[in-house]
C-alpha cells in the first residue's frame, strides 16, 4: 500500500509538471501528437519565427502533387505566397490561422481542412500560444509549386481584416 | 492526504483497466489517436471487416483531387482495386499492410507514406490485432478514381506474397 500511494504521488506529480508552462515552445512539443519528425527549419526570408518543413511526397509527373507537414512553433507564421494550382491544408493537431487576401482571418484546430484556390494569396501559422501540425498538399504541380511573397505584419497576424 | 491517495488510486486502476484488451476493436479506438470522426461504414462489398471512411476534400475540378481517411479496425482490409492516376496513402496511427499485386506485403506504421503508381492492383488494411488510421490521396481525377476488383484472402492476407 506505501509503495503504491509513492508510486501514485509520483504519477500526479508528473502529469501536475507536464501540464504548465504551456506557453513554451518545448512545452507545446509535448502536448502536440507529432506524425513526422519536425524535419528542417523554414529560411527567414520566408517565415516569422520558426516553422519546420519535412517532405513526404516530392514533386514528379506520375502523381503531380507535393506533400508535406510543417510544424509552426508558438506565434510562427508564413509569409503571404500564392500557389499557381492552389492548396490543400490538413490541421492534424494544435490550433493556428489561415487568411485569404481581402477575407478575415480564419481559426484552425485539429480536423480542420482548408483549401486556398490557385494563384490567391493567403497564408498561416500558429496560434500565440499554441503550435499547429499541418499537413500540405500541392496539386498540379505542373504548374508550379509557389511563390513566397512578403510577410505578415504583427497587424496582420493579430488583427481580424 | 488521504483524499490524494483515493484520488491516485483512481487514477492508476484507470490507467491499467485502459491498458487492458488491447486486442478489441473498442480498445483499439481509445489507443489510437483520432483526428478526424470516423466516418461511415464502407461496404462489405469492398471491404473485409470494418473500413469507416470519412470524405476530407471532395472532388472538383479545380485541385482535381480527392483527400479522406479511413479506419481500418484490426483484421479489416479493402478488396483488391485500382487508381486510374495512383493513390499516396499517409499512415497516422496503428499498423497494417500495403501490397502491390506481384510484390510482397509491406508492413505499415504511423509516419509511414505509400504510393501505389496509376492502374496498379493493390490493397491496404489493419493488422490482425491492431487497426490503422491513414489518408488517402487521389491526384489527378480528371482520369478517375477507383476500380474495385476480388476480395483479398485470409491467404494473401495473412501471408508475404
Amino acid at each position: 500500500m506505501k509503495t503504491l500511494t509513492i508510486t501514485a504521488i509520483a504519477t500526479l506529480l508528473f502529469l501536475s509538471i507536464s501540464g504548465s508552462a504551456q506557453n513554451t515552445s518545448k512545452a507545446d512539443q509535448k502536448i502536440l501528437n507529432f506524425i513526422f519528425p519536425k524535419g528542417e527549419l523554414g529560411p527567414s526570408g520566408n517565415f516569422t519565427g520558426k516553422a519546420w518543413n519535412i517532405g513526404l511526397v516530392e514533386n514528379d509527373t506520375i502523381y503531380n502533387t507535393v506533400v508535406g507537414n510543417v510544424y509552426f512553433e508558438p506565434g510562427a507564421r508564413s509569409n503571404w505566397h500564392r500557389h499557381p494550382s492552389g492548396q490543400i491544408l490538413i490541421i492534424t493537431d494544435g490550433t493556428g490561422y489561415h487568411q485569404i487576401k481581402g477575407q478575415p482571418k480564419q481559426s484552425l484546430k485539429k480536423g480542420d481542412i482548408v483549401k486556398c484556390p490557385p494563384n490567391v494569396e493567403h497564408w498561416h501559422g500558429a496560434s500565440p500560444d499554441t503550435g499547429m501540425l499541418q499537413q500540405y498538399i500541392l496539386p498540379k504541380t505542373e504548374k508550379g509549386v509557389v511563390t513566397w511573397l512578403h510577410k505578415v505584419t504583427d497587424e496582420e497576424y493579430l488583427g481580424n481584416k
